[in-house]
């Protein structure tokens, strides 16, 4: 990446809407727009920015050549004072997509470069806009779909986790600075400090970042919903309830079985958790080449699963019932999966120890059955975090799992009676995995790693 | 509506993306927006609009109470130098609908009206910032999909079609002027202008006008595109075709007859023309439950389609081959459906002198089918209007068609020999209609079937 390099790219969803933003940044952003842009329908007026402010807002009218692509808005923002930290122009066009990509491909045209995932980001992040927690908060930010996602990556943004980080890395630096100095003086046999008391430091901040660090769970549904796959055999309401908890007739139901082929997903949110549900294909033996394909499909995702609800038709026969029951018992954990008995209206068989029995018919059980989907995520799972804090990002929980890791072998060293030298070593890679993640420590492979993750145009 | 109500409503298309917009425009926009942002993150300085400049952007926070929902750029654009007309703020808001929403529902909250869809424009062209023409050009703009509905919309956007109303008013009223001089002087027994003359002049720009009308079908298909259905008997290869046409595996294909259901639809664009491609189910009569639901949506997509592909296994017996031509010979019309012979690379049969053969193996062989698409859309249809400009909208050809029949009306008034009275009624009635275009002559109706087209946010 080329800091000197201008970049454009789409910031807006692609689609059909009424306005979309193109966004330039770089060190020609402003000679670019003023060889397209013009303040008249016949391309007289020129735009001079170095005559206009930073922050303000300019009508005119987007030019290939003699051919009009649009009338628009364009907003200057002179560097530092943008988002990215260079001159950045923002272009607002009629509509979705199509104009966009227009304007986009004229901007190309001219020797801009089509901007990375999260290149804005990036160079906001090296020209020390924000820090690297900052920055992927903003991803996060982009993606949230419910009020936690949303509110634990504000907080992020906000940099309630760079500050987290602060606070943890003078805690070592106290802990280093007391070995060290106990390091400088040892030659005189002095001990300022008992060495019982450094462990106890350690281990007092060791169990807060393990605190955290358990967090991840709570994060990783907050980030990106449960995956809930709805199985069982074939025709035993798989999609009538996946049409139900929808409110939509998204699947074909039928009668017959074998109906649902392509797997189906859609998501819904319950009590502020989202559930991507996935529909399958029942699961039997099937001579049809096509159910089969479909079957193959239903038990992989139902191996990928984190949540399944397993229905079992209430209506068939006792021993078929048997059968489904102790199928389910031997293939399926209790810790991710729902026993639910369906079509309860129409017979009263299922009634074993575990199992919902549920009827579409009424709504009551259908509350019970999500009461239950929200107790499974939650208990266990989600622990709440002290620190107030939730870890919401795998790189964060394995920089701080690293961080742990460094401190327990600093803890070793001591026990260990090694000499100061070697704790110092130990803490300081603590200080550096810590520093990873605000990005004070950082190279090539983590930015990438961090920045491939965001949509193009942030 | 009411003029006075300040609205709101999300302008970018909904999705995931880097930037939202949440637009509001209204008397009281300014002390809404005052209400709700701040320009630090500990909710201590306000921001008054009435010491800031018309077309600035400021950075600040979205609070709901105590609440942080965003940090965002606001730009002020104050009346009437703005796209409604009205005081305007315009919120740039992080990723894509989720936070959009929660801003949006915050300003509701603060007795904020959401917008009707085209609102926002319905209000431009209320306070005279565009005519009615220019109005429906920014709907078209913002759905065009192709280069032509493109520059179709552009140009209306920018007054062609205004252009041309005003040109023809201009000549419908020299010639009302022509029949009422007549009719002040006709005591006095003079005669200006010969009624041959006027007879002429109607007669010459009526022809114009036709030729514009006529212009509406290929304006229909630059706007919406060619609805084009694969049919054919089961395994005739039509979701093959499809996938062919798409470069991807959109449907699931097999060498099972039946496989394909529900119907499946993709646009794709060929030479700038756009087809909405629909995979629909074989036909044939099956006594499967769900397939019969296909077959039946089937036949309802091919009588509703612009262009039929009509698929013909060419690796069929000779016997079905010859049943299957005289079927689709009696059932389909030539000027709308493609005849195909699918597979051609597994058999010679099928070469009769209508049809296509056709085999996924040869790329020629789909470039050759290609070419016969477009020549069947522009065949004919697509016809070149000699007035620079492309009908697309339905209600103007209709405006269109009622100047037309008010002019031959006033021509068979002159012819009839009626007094001048009658004849200036009927002049004045097409000068009517042709208001209605541009909408110097309006209604409720007209306005609220206008902007009921519109996008929300627009």
């Amino acid at each position: 990446m080329k800091l000197s390099e201008t970049i454009a790219a789409i910031s807006t969803a692609p689609g059909e809407g009424g306005i979309s933003i193109i966004r330039l940044s770089g060190e020609n952003a402003f000679s670019k727009i003023e060889s397209v842009f013009f303040k008249d329908s016949i391309r007289k007026i020129k735009i001079q920015i170095n005559n206009e402010s930073s922050h303000t807002v300019h009508f005119g009218y987007i030019f290939d050549d003699t051919q009009l692509i649009d009338e628009v808005l364009i907003t200057i923002f002179k560097n530092p004072h943008s988002y990215t930290g260079e001159d950045v122009i923002e272009i607002s066009s009629h509509g979705g997509t199509y104009i966009a990509q227009k304007i986009l491909a004229l901007l190309l045209k001219h020797k801009v470069r089509h901007a990375e995932p999260g290149e804005f980001t990036k160079r906001a992040f090296i020209n020390g806009k924000m820090d690297l927690s900052q920055a992927e908060a903003v991803a996060d930010l982009i993606r949230s779909k419910t009020d936690s996602a949303h509110s634990s990556s504000i907080k992020q943004l906000e940099g309630s986790l760079s500050e987290f980080v602060y606070k943890t890395r003078q805690d070592i630096i106290n802990i280093v600075s007391l070995v060290e100095l106990e390091l400088d003086f040892a030659e005189e046999g002095l001990e300022f400090v008992k060495k019982e008391e450094i462990l106890n430091m350690i281990n007092k901040l060791n169990e807060r970042l393990r605190n955290i660090i358990a967090s991840y769970i709570t994060g990783k549904v907050i980030r990106e919903g449960v995956n809930l796959v709805i199985a069982g055999k074939p025709n035993s309401g798989k999609s009538s309830l996946f049409n139900y908890f929808l409110k939509t007739n998204r699947a074909i139901v039928s009668s017959i079985a074998g109906t649902t082929r392509d797997y189906i997903e859609e998501s819904i949110i319950i009590n502020g958790v989202l559930f991507n549900l996935i529909d399958t294909a029942g699961l039997r033996i099937s001579q049809d080449e096509i159910e089969s394909e479909g079957i193959m499909r239903s038990h992989k995702k139902i191996k990928e699963a984190d949540l399944i609800i397993y229905l079992i038709d209430s209506s068939d026969t006792e021993d078929e019932i048997k059968k489904e029951a102790e199928h389910f018992n031997k293939e399926y954990k209790k810790e991710n999966t729902i026993l639910a008995f369906s079509k309860s209206d129409l017979s009263n068989s299922g009634s074993t120890d575990r199992g919902i029995r549920i009827s579409l018919v009424k709504d009551e059980s259908i509350e019970t059955l999500k009461k239950e989907m929200i107790s499974m995520v939650s208990s266990g799972k989600i622990s709440k975090s002290s620190e107030d804090i939730i870890l919401t990002n795998l790189r964060h929980k394995i920089c701080l799992e690293n961080v742990v890791n460094s401190l327990d072998e600093a803890s070793n060293t001591i026990k260990d009676g090694m000499s100061g030298e070697f704790i110092s070593v130990d803490l300081r890679n603590a200080l550096s995995h810590l520093g990873e993640i605000t990005g004070e420590v950082t190279n090539d492979d983590i930015l990438n790693n961090v920045f491939r993750n965001f949509c193009i145009g942030k």
